[in-house]
């Protein structure tokens, strides 16, 4: 395996933390970009990690001293064009690894300014990463985090990216229809349909991945507390799973929303890095644009609940279950089957069940039970799609 | 017929000044808004319309002055959100007709700067609108102007907006495919997929017009030359008819991109504003989305040039047809066939051909001769879709 040189935009993210150092154990060289505007906007709705963040000079020098590996920091907004360009015209990466983005559907729905921020926020830092790739990296993979949410849930398989069909007897291969749900996730069809575009035009090479939920906060790499990932359980940055398990660790009732029979696909933190780091290892063709969907397993919202309740058990906690009106506008029964073989064709094996995960998630945020207490007032939700 | 409040966004474009004169004609009453980047985008790249525009308060009083009329102005920009709101909350209209976008693909795809700006700018001002109309226009009826080219030339039929597919033994009513081929028909994607999202969860009505090329310069109510609409003809605003046309009057060979092939869907100026009338008169359900192709003819770039030059001899034009190399990335032949039924089905009748509308066009062009002659060095292509 040739050695790589990667750029993570969003480095300092729950994906972009796990990963840096996961790649650099894998003897990548890997340089990093952050706005720490995750940070500033959990604060904003006043919620916080429930793992104790070391500010980024903090958690490099404790993974040095850890590791022994230095990762190049860059500090800086993705939407500044001249700061985006000049990052790549220095570092000119193999890869860049971009999850430097606003990665909330509740975030986007809180008002038009929200919506306006994220959307932009994340278009305009994804072209100035494609510009700037055309100028000074041209062969560089760009390797980008969408979400199995720009699919929606349609009531047919849900292929990764592209579909045959035959329609009124004539044949093509066309993009698989989006059906986004959210401000957020429509910020990421656009990023697709742009990313698309620039790979006709300029030959650029990218996978597109449309993730499912990951879930899981604790990595081989996690050595000490210094270097944990962040961990968010309030309605707004939290997920479904985030919010049960801290729910389930203060005593709070878990609280799936309305029928529960949402249906995501779900990926455990290790396999998403491990996902993530074959596919830079694999890089597209020149000019290829591909779609991987990457996950593992499929929960419905209400079973997600369940394996909270009965992992908690085995420490002790005594977790109930108690729906609550839904906020958001989604079906909440419905066909949900989205191949997934692209990655396993690349050697991809998922280890981590979800089980697996809380077993090592549950016990960490019972030893930072207190944070989630202080915090507590922020997990029920009050952003509603219908407004 | 109803009278309705119809505001019009992007009222001092080549499309919003004619509409809003024939809607007043109609009995309806007509308010507008533009921030006019139109003329400040088009000055930016060296061009001038070809017709002489009057300053908006010139428009407006001339306008009164044949007609008795008045219409409301509202000068700002859409991306304002304290401004969008303000207008839609004071008018409180039936219908919102929102042309107040930048047009170009050209325009767009010159460097990161002009793909950003044509981006957000599109993107933050449909959402404004969006959002305003939630909070205090929930019956207006939002008639958006989108593009023909947001299906790109798939080698499969277009239906209007969506499509019945059988997938794998399993049926859904979808979004059709879409295929943009530069960063402006990419903005009208981004737009469709938001305008879909606020009507699925606010229950807002919407039509979205898929418009094809429009064509001619004069209609009913230009009862004198400070009431004309503005005719661009430079390589980044003109499109390939009116460069052609513009090329015709001056003795220049008219200039198709490569094979010329490219084949797209043409309504002429008169007709495209008879649609919208229509379309603004037969509103669609509370909380429907609806799609209407609007097009009257297809014409491959070749058989434009020959139009102009066969009705170019009429006028004692000597034109000549010289195939150039192509700045854009596109198909230059393919299959095209997209429906366009339902505009029809309200009663739409086209009337006016290629050939009738250059005979009214060709000859007003020959009178501003020189203002084409003046600006005749930006009729040729320097912006290149590979760069």
């Amino acid at each position: 395996m040739s050695v790589l040189k990667i750029t993570i935009m969003g480095i300092d993210g729950y994906l972009g933390w796990p990963l840096a150092m996961h790649l650099f154990s894998r003897g990548h060289e890997v340089s990093g970009v952050d706005n720490f505007s995750r940070r500033r906007n959990v604060e904003e709705i006043g919620g916080h990690s429930a793992t104790p963040i070391k500010p980024m000079k903090m958690r490099l020098k404790a993974y040095e001293k850890s590791s022994g590996n230095k990762i190049r920091f860059y500090q800086g907004d993705l939407i500044k064009t001249g700061f985006t360009e000049d990052v790549i015209a220095k570092e000119r990466p193999d890869c860049i690894v971009h999850l430097g983005e606003i990665p909330s559907a509740p975030y986007s729905m809180i008002d038009v300014d929200h919506c306006n921020y994220t959307q932009t926020n994340n278009i305009v830092g994804t072209n100035n990463i494609l510009f700037a790739m055309r100028k000074h990296a041209q062969k560089c993979h760009l390797l980008k985090l969408g979400t199995m949410g720009e699919y929606g849930t349609p009531n047919v398989d849900i292929p990764e990216g592209f579909f045959e069909i035959e329609y009124r007897g004539r044949k093509d291969k066309l993009p698989f229809p989006r059906q986004p749900g959210s401000w957020y996730h429509l910020s990421k069809v656009h990023d697709t349909f742009n990313i698309i575009f620039a790979c006709k035009i300029w030959g650029l090479a990218s996978t597109d991945i449309m993730q499912g939920v990951v879930h899981g906060l604790m990595t081989d790499e996690m050595v000490n507390d210094d270097l944990l990932t962040r961990f968010d359980f309030d309605e707004v940055w939290g997920t479904a799973l985030n919010r049960f398990c801290a729910q389930a660790v203060i005593g709070h009732e878990l609280t799936p929303y309305g029928k529960g029979g949402q249906t995501r696909g779900f990926i455990a933190l290790r396999d998403s890095i491990e996902c993530m780091t074959i596919t830079a290892e694999n890089p597209p063709a020149d000019g290829e644009y591909r779609v991987f969907n990457q996950f593992d397993e499929t929960y419905s919202v209400n079973e997600l609940a369940k394996h909270v309740v009965s992992v908690g058990e085995e420490f002790g906690l005594d977790a109930k279950i108690w729906s609550i009106e839904n906020p958001r506008v989604e079906k909440e029964e419905h066909y949900y089957n989205p191949d997934h073989e692209r990655l396993p064709s690349l050697g991809f094996k998922p280890v981590h069940s979800l089980d697996a995960e809380l077993r090592r998630t549950i016990p960490k945020l019972i030893q930072y039970r207190d944070r989630i207490e202080e915090k507590k007032g922020v997990i029920m939700p009050s952003v509603k799609w219908r407004g």
